[in-house]
Protein backbone atom coordinates (compact mmCIF):
# COMPACT_ATOMS: atom_id res chain seq x y z
CA UNK A 1 0.00 0.00 0.00
CA UNK A 2 1.37 3.69 -0.78
CA UNK A 3 2.65 5.45 2.07
CA UNK A 4 0.65 8.69 1.21
CA UNK A 5 -2.59 6.24 1.23
CA UNK A 6 -1.63 4.37 4.80
CA UNK A 7 -0.89 7.83 6.01
CA UNK A 8 -4.79 9.20 5.25
CA UNK A 9 -6.25 6.15 6.79
CA UNK A 10 -4.04 5.87 9.98
CA UNK A 11 -5.62 9.60 10.50
CA UNK A 12 -8.67 8.89 9.60
CA UNK A 13 -8.66 6.11 12.64
CA UNK A 14 -7.31 9.06 14.69
CA UNK A 15 -10.11 11.20 13.69
CA UNK A 16 -12.68 8.10 14.67
CA UNK A 17 -11.45 7.19 17.65
CA UNK A 18 -11.29 11.32 18.22
CA UNK A 19 -14.65 11.37 17.57
CA UNK A 20 -15.59 8.47 19.86
CA UNK A 21 -13.84 9.94 22.88
CA UNK A 22 -16.14 13.34 22.43
CA UNK A 23 -19.13 11.53 22.30
CA UNK A 24 -18.72 8.83 24.87
CA UNK A 25 -16.09 10.75 27.40
CA UNK A 26 -16.87 14.50 26.02
CA UNK A 27 -14.49 16.89 24.71
CA UNK A 28 -12.98 17.65 28.47
CA UNK A 29 -11.06 14.33 28.05
CA UNK A 30 -9.70 15.20 25.05
CA UNK A 31 -6.34 14.73 24.70
CA UNK A 32 -3.68 13.61 22.75
CA UNK A 33 -2.98 10.57 25.46
CA UNK A 34 -6.77 9.51 25.67
CA UNK A 35 -6.90 9.48 21.56
CA UNK A 36 -4.08 7.24 21.38
CA UNK A 37 -5.65 5.25 23.99
CA UNK A 38 -8.56 5.05 21.94
CA UNK A 39 -6.90 4.11 18.97
CA UNK A 40 -5.07 1.34 20.24
CA UNK A 41 -1.59 3.25 20.00
CA UNK A 42 0.93 4.72 21.78
CA UNK A 43 0.77 7.90 22.13
CA UNK A 44 4.64 8.69 20.01
CA UNK A 45 3.12 6.46 17.51
CA UNK A 46 0.46 9.11 17.59
CA UNK A 47 2.20 12.09 17.93
CA UNK A 48 3.81 10.44 14.34
CA UNK A 49 0.61 11.81 12.91
CA UNK A 50 -0.59 14.32 14.70
CA UNK A 51 2.36 16.58 16.84
CA UNK A 52 -0.56 19.07 18.59
CA UNK A 53 -3.96 18.47 19.97
CA UNK A 54 -5.10 21.66 17.58
CA UNK A 55 -4.00 19.99 14.58
CA UNK A 56 -5.52 16.58 15.69
CA UNK A 57 -8.79 18.91 16.17
CA UNK A 58 -9.13 20.07 13.02
CA UNK A 59 -8.37 17.19 10.69
CA UNK A 60 -11.05 15.89 12.90
CA UNK A 61 -13.37 18.57 12.00
CA UNK A 62 -12.52 18.52 8.73
CA UNK A 63 -12.73 14.83 8.11
CA UNK A 64 -16.92 15.55 9.82
CA UNK A 65 -17.05 18.13 7.61
CA UNK A 66 -16.69 15.74 4.99
CA UNK A 67 -18.11 13.09 5.67
CA UNK A 68 -21.12 15.08 6.15
CA UNK A 69 -20.96 16.20 3.00
CA UNK A 70 -20.93 12.94 1.74
CA UNK A 71 -24.17 11.70 3.36
CA UNK A 72 -25.82 14.88 1.65
CA UNK A 73 -23.97 14.13 -1.76
CA UNK A 74 -25.98 10.87 -1.07
CA UNK A 75 -29.05 12.12 -0.12
CA UNK A 76 -29.42 14.39 -3.26
CA UNK A 77 -27.93 11.24 -5.47
CA UNK A 78 -31.25 9.63 -4.56
CA UNK A 79 -34.01 12.63 -5.12
CA UNK A 80 -35.29 13.67 -8.78
CA UNK A 81 -32.67 14.88 -11.56
CA UNK A 82 -32.89 17.96 -11.52
CA UNK A 83 -33.72 17.77 -7.78
CA UNK A 84 -36.51 20.63 -6.22
CA UNK A 85 -34.88 22.95 -4.17
CA UNK A 86 -36.96 22.35 -1.36
CA UNK A 87 -35.82 19.03 -1.35
CA UNK A 88 -32.36 19.71 -1.26
CA UNK A 89 -32.52 22.22 1.77
CA UNK A 90 -34.61 19.52 3.38
CA UNK A 91 -31.25 16.97 3.05
CA UNK A 92 -28.62 19.43 3.63
CA UNK A 93 -30.40 20.52 7.14
CA UNK A 94 -31.37 17.33 8.35
CA UNK A 95 -28.32 15.66 7.71
CA UNK A 96 -26.75 18.44 10.26
CA UNK A 97 -29.04 17.23 13.25
CA UNK A 98 -28.35 14.24 15.21
CA UNK A 99 -30.87 12.09 13.82
CA UNK A 100 -28.30 8.90 13.05
CA UNK A 101 -25.81 7.39 14.49
CA UNK A 102 -23.19 9.08 11.15
CA UNK A 103 -24.72 12.42 12.22
CA UNK A 104 -24.55 12.19 16.14
CA UNK A 105 -21.11 11.57 15.71
CA UNK A 106 -20.21 14.26 13.54
CA UNK A 107 -22.74 16.72 15.29
CA UNK A 108 -20.96 16.07 18.71
CA UNK A 109 -17.58 16.97 17.25
CA UNK A 110 -18.42 19.95 15.74
CA UNK A 111 -20.40 20.64 18.77
CA UNK A 112 -17.08 20.50 20.68
CA UNK A 113 -15.09 22.16 18.20
CA UNK A 114 -17.36 25.67 18.51
CA UNK A 115 -16.34 25.62 22.36
CA UNK A 116 -12.66 24.81 21.33
CA UNK A 117 -13.20 27.56 18.89
CA UNK A 118 -14.40 30.26 21.79
CA UNK A 119 -10.85 30.08 23.48
CA UNK A 120 -8.33 29.29 20.51
CA UNK A 121 -8.10 32.06 17.82
CA UNK A 122 -6.83 29.50 14.75
CA UNK A 123 -9.56 26.48 15.49
CA UNK A 124 -12.51 30.14 15.67
CA UNK A 125 -11.07 31.01 12.02
CA UNK A 126 -11.54 27.56 10.59
CA UNK A 127 -14.74 26.94 12.02
CA UNK A 128 -16.25 30.35 11.14
CA UNK A 129 -14.54 29.58 7.41
CA UNK A 130 -16.26 26.56 7.08
CA UNK A 131 -20.00 27.60 8.13
CA UNK A 132 -19.46 30.42 6.22
CA UNK A 133 -18.60 28.70 3.13
CA UNK A 134 -21.29 26.47 4.19
CA UNK A 135 -24.14 29.08 4.81
CA UNK A 136 -22.96 30.89 0.78
CA UNK A 137 -23.98 27.42 -0.74
CA UNK A 138 -27.74 27.71 1.26
CA UNK A 139 -27.90 31.31 0.26
CA UNK A 140 -26.93 30.87 -3.54
CA UNK A 141 -29.70 27.73 -3.21
CA UNK A 142 -32.02 30.44 -1.94
CA UNK A 143 -31.54 32.67 -4.52
CA UNK A 144 -31.53 30.68 -7.24
CA UNK A 145 -35.39 29.32 -6.09
CA UNK A 146 -36.40 32.61 -5.70
CA UNK A 147 -35.41 33.09 -9.23
CA UNK A 148 -36.98 30.04 -10.66
CA UNK A 149 -40.09 31.33 -8.47
CA UNK A 150 -40.14 28.21 -6.44
CA UNK A 151 -40.03 30.82 -2.94
CA UNK A 152 -42.18 33.97 -3.38
CA UNK A 153 -40.15 37.03 -4.51
CA UNK A 154 -40.67 39.04 -1.63
CA UNK A 155 -38.77 37.05 0.75
CA UNK A 156 -35.03 38.07 1.38
CA UNK A 157 -32.67 35.65 0.88
CA UNK A 158 -29.84 36.75 3.67
CA UNK A 159 -32.73 36.57 6.35
CA UNK A 160 -34.39 33.15 5.03
CA UNK A 161 -30.44 32.02 4.73
CA UNK A 162 -30.42 32.86 8.13
CA UNK A 163 -33.34 31.60 9.81
CA UNK A 164 -32.71 28.11 8.04
CA UNK A 165 -29.22 27.82 9.04
CA UNK A 166 -30.61 28.74 12.85
CA UNK A 167 -32.76 25.78 12.73
CA UNK A 168 -29.74 23.82 13.50
CA UNK A 169 -30.71 24.61 17.03
CA UNK A 170 -32.52 21.49 16.47
CA UNK A 171 -29.28 19.66 18.07
CA UNK A 172 -29.27 19.97 21.88
CA UNK A 173 -33.05 19.90 21.68
CA UNK A 174 -32.38 16.16 20.55
CA UNK A 175 -29.58 15.37 22.23
CA UNK A 176 -31.42 16.02 25.95
CA UNK A 177 -34.31 14.09 24.30
CA UNK A 178 -37.24 17.40 24.83
CA UNK A 179 -37.56 16.97 21.27
CA UNK A 180 -38.82 13.51 19.48
CA UNK A 181 -36.45 12.81 15.96
CA UNK A 182 -40.31 12.32 14.39
CA UNK A 183 -41.60 15.80 15.62
CA UNK A 184 -38.20 17.91 14.56
CA UNK A 185 -38.97 16.11 11.35
CA UNK A 186 -42.15 17.79 11.15
CA UNK A 187 -41.91 20.58 12.32
CA UNK A 188 -39.10 21.10 9.49
CA UNK A 189 -41.05 20.29 7.05
CA UNK A 190 -43.98 22.29 7.81
CA UNK A 191 -41.10 25.47 7.76
CA UNK A 192 -39.98 24.34 4.21
CA UNK A 193 -43.62 24.17 2.96
CA UNK A 194 -44.11 27.79 3.99
CA UNK A 195 -40.62 29.25 2.55
CA UNK A 196 -42.09 27.26 -0.95
CA UNK A 197 -44.76 28.67 -2.70
CA UNK A 198 -45.47 24.93 -3.96
CA UNK A 199 -43.31 21.97 -2.49
CA UNK A 200 -45.26 19.46 -5.17
CA UNK A 201 -44.11 21.99 -8.46
CA UNK A 202 -42.16 19.97 -11.14
CA UNK A 203 -38.43 20.78 -11.72
CA UNK A 204 -38.48 23.10 -14.34
CA UNK A 205 -41.85 24.12 -14.16
CA UNK A 206 -42.13 26.27 -11.27
CA UNK A 207 -45.08 27.96 -9.86
CA UNK A 208 -46.41 31.40 -11.76
CA UNK B 1 -24.06 38.35 58.13
CA UNK B 2 -26.28 34.63 58.93
CA UNK B 3 -24.14 31.74 57.61
CA UNK B 4 -26.88 30.60 55.19
CA UNK B 5 -26.28 33.95 52.98
CA UNK B 6 -22.44 33.42 53.46
CA UNK B 7 -22.41 29.96 52.20
CA UNK B 8 -24.89 30.99 49.04
CA UNK B 9 -22.95 33.82 48.24
CA UNK B 10 -19.68 31.66 48.34
CA UNK B 11 -21.31 29.68 45.73
CA UNK B 12 -22.30 32.12 43.67
CA UNK B 13 -18.91 32.95 43.11
CA UNK B 14 -17.55 29.67 43.04
CA UNK B 15 -20.10 29.66 39.91
CA UNK B 16 -19.03 32.92 38.55
CA UNK B 17 -15.34 31.61 38.43
CA UNK B 18 -16.68 28.11 36.83
CA UNK B 19 -18.17 30.76 33.87
CA UNK B 20 -15.53 32.20 33.68
CA UNK B 21 -13.09 29.08 33.21
CA UNK B 22 -15.62 28.00 30.84
CA UNK B 23 -15.60 31.32 28.75
CA UNK B 24 -12.20 31.73 28.99
CA UNK B 25 -10.21 28.27 28.66
CA UNK B 26 -12.77 26.17 27.66
CA UNK B 27 -15.30 22.99 29.25
CA UNK B 28 -11.86 20.82 28.45
CA UNK B 29 -10.34 23.09 31.29
CA UNK B 30 -12.71 22.44 33.67
CA UNK B 31 -11.89 20.98 37.19
CA UNK B 32 -12.56 21.87 40.76
CA UNK B 33 -8.94 22.39 40.92
CA UNK B 34 -8.83 24.88 38.05
CA UNK B 35 -12.15 26.90 39.27
CA UNK B 36 -10.64 26.89 42.81
CA UNK B 37 -7.63 28.83 41.65
CA UNK B 38 -10.14 30.96 39.20
CA UNK B 39 -12.10 31.62 42.30
CA UNK B 40 -8.74 32.51 44.74
CA UNK B 41 -9.65 29.69 47.22
CA UNK B 42 -7.92 26.41 47.89
CA UNK B 43 -9.10 23.12 46.24
CA UNK B 44 -9.89 22.00 50.06
CA UNK B 45 -12.17 24.99 50.49
CA UNK B 46 -13.91 24.62 47.19
CA UNK B 47 -14.31 20.97 48.39
CA UNK B 48 -16.27 22.52 51.28
CA UNK B 49 -18.86 23.97 48.94
CA UNK B 50 -18.77 21.31 46.59
CA UNK B 51 -17.61 17.93 46.68
CA UNK B 52 -17.96 16.91 42.84
CA UNK B 53 -17.48 18.33 39.46
CA UNK B 54 -21.02 17.53 38.73
CA UNK B 55 -22.49 19.32 41.73
CA UNK B 56 -20.40 22.18 41.00
CA UNK B 57 -21.75 21.92 37.08
CA UNK B 58 -25.10 21.56 37.96
CA UNK B 59 -24.92 24.43 40.74
CA UNK B 60 -23.47 26.72 37.90
CA UNK B 61 -26.23 26.06 35.45
CA UNK B 62 -28.86 26.28 37.55
CA UNK B 63 -27.36 29.66 38.70
CA UNK B 64 -27.11 30.18 34.97
CA UNK B 65 -30.46 29.54 33.98
CA UNK B 66 -31.93 31.88 37.39
CA UNK B 67 -29.61 34.74 36.05
CA UNK B 68 -31.41 34.47 32.88
CA UNK B 69 -34.33 34.58 34.25
CA UNK B 70 -33.75 37.36 36.11
CA UNK B 71 -32.96 39.29 32.55
CA UNK B 72 -36.26 37.92 31.32
CA UNK B 73 -38.16 39.21 33.78
CA UNK B 74 -36.01 42.75 33.51
CA UNK B 75 -37.00 43.02 29.87
CA UNK B 76 -40.26 41.99 30.34
CA UNK B 77 -40.50 44.62 32.59
CA UNK B 78 -40.19 47.41 30.45
CA UNK B 79 -43.15 46.13 28.01
CA UNK B 80 -46.13 47.26 28.07
CA UNK B 81 -48.65 45.89 30.74
CA UNK B 82 -49.98 43.58 29.64
CA UNK B 83 -47.15 42.72 27.32
CA UNK B 84 -47.66 41.64 23.84
CA UNK B 85 -46.82 37.99 23.21
CA UNK B 86 -44.32 38.94 20.27
CA UNK B 87 -42.27 41.13 22.83
CA UNK B 88 -42.81 38.27 25.29
CA UNK B 89 -41.51 35.77 23.09
CA UNK B 90 -38.74 38.24 21.98
CA UNK B 91 -37.23 38.94 25.29
CA UNK B 92 -37.26 35.09 25.73
CA UNK B 93 -35.49 34.03 22.40
CA UNK B 94 -32.99 37.18 22.35
CA UNK B 95 -31.65 36.29 26.53
CA UNK B 96 -30.94 32.79 25.31
CA UNK B 97 -28.57 34.07 22.63
CA UNK B 98 -25.09 35.63 23.03
CA UNK B 99 -26.11 39.02 22.35
CA UNK B 100 -24.51 40.76 25.42
CA UNK B 101 -21.73 39.78 27.88
CA UNK B 102 -24.19 38.17 31.00
CA UNK B 103 -26.08 36.81 28.27
CA UNK B 104 -22.80 34.88 26.51
CA UNK B 105 -21.37 33.49 29.88
CA UNK B 106 -24.85 31.81 30.63
CA UNK B 107 -25.14 30.89 26.81
CA UNK B 108 -21.66 29.17 27.05
CA UNK B 109 -22.30 27.57 30.61
CA UNK B 110 -25.31 25.87 28.86
CA UNK B 111 -23.73 24.84 25.91
CA UNK B 112 -21.00 23.33 28.13
CA UNK B 113 -23.85 21.85 30.35
CA UNK B 114 -25.48 20.30 27.08
CA UNK B 115 -21.95 18.84 26.20
CA UNK B 116 -21.86 17.23 29.84
CA UNK B 117 -24.48 15.95 29.28
CA UNK B 118 -23.98 13.13 26.47
CA UNK B 119 -21.79 11.65 28.91
CA UNK B 120 -23.17 12.16 32.11
CA UNK B 121 -27.00 10.64 32.92
CA UNK B 122 -27.38 12.63 35.78
CA UNK B 123 -26.50 16.22 34.10
CA UNK B 124 -28.65 15.19 31.13
CA UNK B 125 -31.93 14.41 33.27
CA UNK B 126 -31.40 17.99 35.09
CA UNK B 127 -30.70 19.60 31.71
CA UNK B 128 -33.40 18.08 30.10
CA UNK B 129 -35.94 18.94 32.93
CA UNK B 130 -34.64 22.54 32.73
CA UNK B 131 -35.09 22.88 28.94
CA UNK B 132 -38.14 20.46 29.04
CA UNK B 133 -39.50 23.47 31.49
CA UNK B 134 -38.95 26.80 29.11
CA UNK B 135 -40.42 24.93 26.70
CA UNK B 136 -43.62 24.20 28.48
CA UNK B 137 -43.78 28.13 28.75
CA UNK B 138 -43.05 28.83 25.03
CA UNK B 139 -45.84 26.69 24.22
CA UNK B 140 -48.39 27.90 26.74
CA UNK B 141 -47.41 31.69 25.65
CA UNK B 142 -48.19 30.54 21.98
CA UNK B 143 -51.57 28.28 23.11
CA UNK B 144 -52.76 31.61 24.32
CA UNK B 145 -51.61 33.88 21.93
CA UNK B 146 -53.92 31.71 18.99
CA UNK B 147 -56.62 31.79 21.73
CA UNK B 148 -56.92 35.09 21.89
CA UNK B 149 -56.16 35.98 18.18
CA UNK B 150 -52.72 37.43 17.82
CA UNK B 151 -51.95 33.81 16.16
CA UNK B 152 -53.23 32.66 13.20
CA UNK B 153 -55.77 29.44 14.22
CA UNK B 154 -54.19 27.61 12.02
CA UNK B 155 -50.77 27.50 12.89
CA UNK B 156 -50.32 24.09 15.30
CA UNK B 157 -48.88 25.89 18.87
CA UNK B 158 -47.03 22.18 19.27
CA UNK B 159 -44.56 23.16 15.89
CA UNK B 160 -44.60 26.74 16.44
CA UNK B 161 -42.87 26.01 19.86
CA UNK B 162 -40.46 23.69 18.40
CA UNK B 163 -39.06 26.13 15.98
CA UNK B 164 -39.18 29.06 17.86
CA UNK B 165 -36.70 26.87 20.09
CA UNK B 166 -34.77 25.85 17.57
CA UNK B 167 -33.82 29.51 16.80
CA UNK B 168 -30.96 28.91 19.69
CA UNK B 169 -29.35 27.76 17.01
CA UNK B 170 -28.48 31.44 16.37
CA UNK B 171 -25.67 30.69 19.14
CA UNK B 172 -22.90 29.04 17.50
CA UNK B 173 -23.43 31.20 14.37
CA UNK B 174 -23.12 34.38 16.61
CA UNK B 175 -20.11 33.25 18.55
CA UNK B 176 -18.36 32.17 15.59
CA UNK B 177 -19.17 35.59 13.86
CA UNK B 178 -20.37 33.88 11.27
CA UNK B 179 -24.21 36.29 11.16
CA UNK B 180 -23.85 39.81 12.70
CA UNK B 181 -25.90 40.27 16.09
CA UNK B 182 -27.91 43.11 13.86
CA UNK B 183 -28.85 40.27 11.26
CA UNK B 184 -29.56 37.71 14.08
CA UNK B 185 -32.63 40.54 15.72
CA UNK B 186 -33.23 41.40 11.99
CA UNK B 187 -34.29 37.21 11.32
CA UNK B 188 -36.02 36.75 14.43
CA UNK B 189 -38.22 40.28 14.09
CA UNK B 190 -39.15 38.82 10.44
CA UNK B 191 -39.52 35.54 12.11
CA UNK B 192 -41.87 36.61 15.06
CA UNK B 193 -44.11 38.88 12.10
CA UNK B 194 -44.79 36.26 10.07
CA UNK B 195 -45.73 34.06 13.27
CA UNK B 196 -48.28 36.88 14.55
CA UNK B 197 -51.09 38.72 12.55
CA UNK B 198 -50.69 41.95 13.41
CA UNK B 199 -47.60 43.01 15.56
CA UNK B 200 -48.88 46.34 16.83
CA UNK B 201 -52.31 45.47 17.63
CA UNK B 202 -53.26 46.73 20.50
CA UNK B 203 -53.01 44.06 23.86
CA UNK B 204 -56.62 43.68 25.12
CA UNK B 205 -57.84 44.55 21.23
CA UNK B 206 -56.76 41.05 19.37
CA UNK B 207 -56.83 41.60 15.74
CA UNK B 208 -60.32 39.90 14.57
Amino acid sequence: MPKQVDHRERRETIARALWRVVEQRGVGNLSLREVAREAGMSHGQLQHYFTTREAMLTFAMDFAAEQAGRRVEHGLAELGDPPHPRDVLRVMLTEMLPLHADARATSRMSAAFVLEALHDEHIHARARDGITQGRATVEQLIRRAIADGYVPADRDPVIETNLLLALTGFTPLLELDVIEPRDTLTAIDHYLDRLFTDKKAAPGTPPA
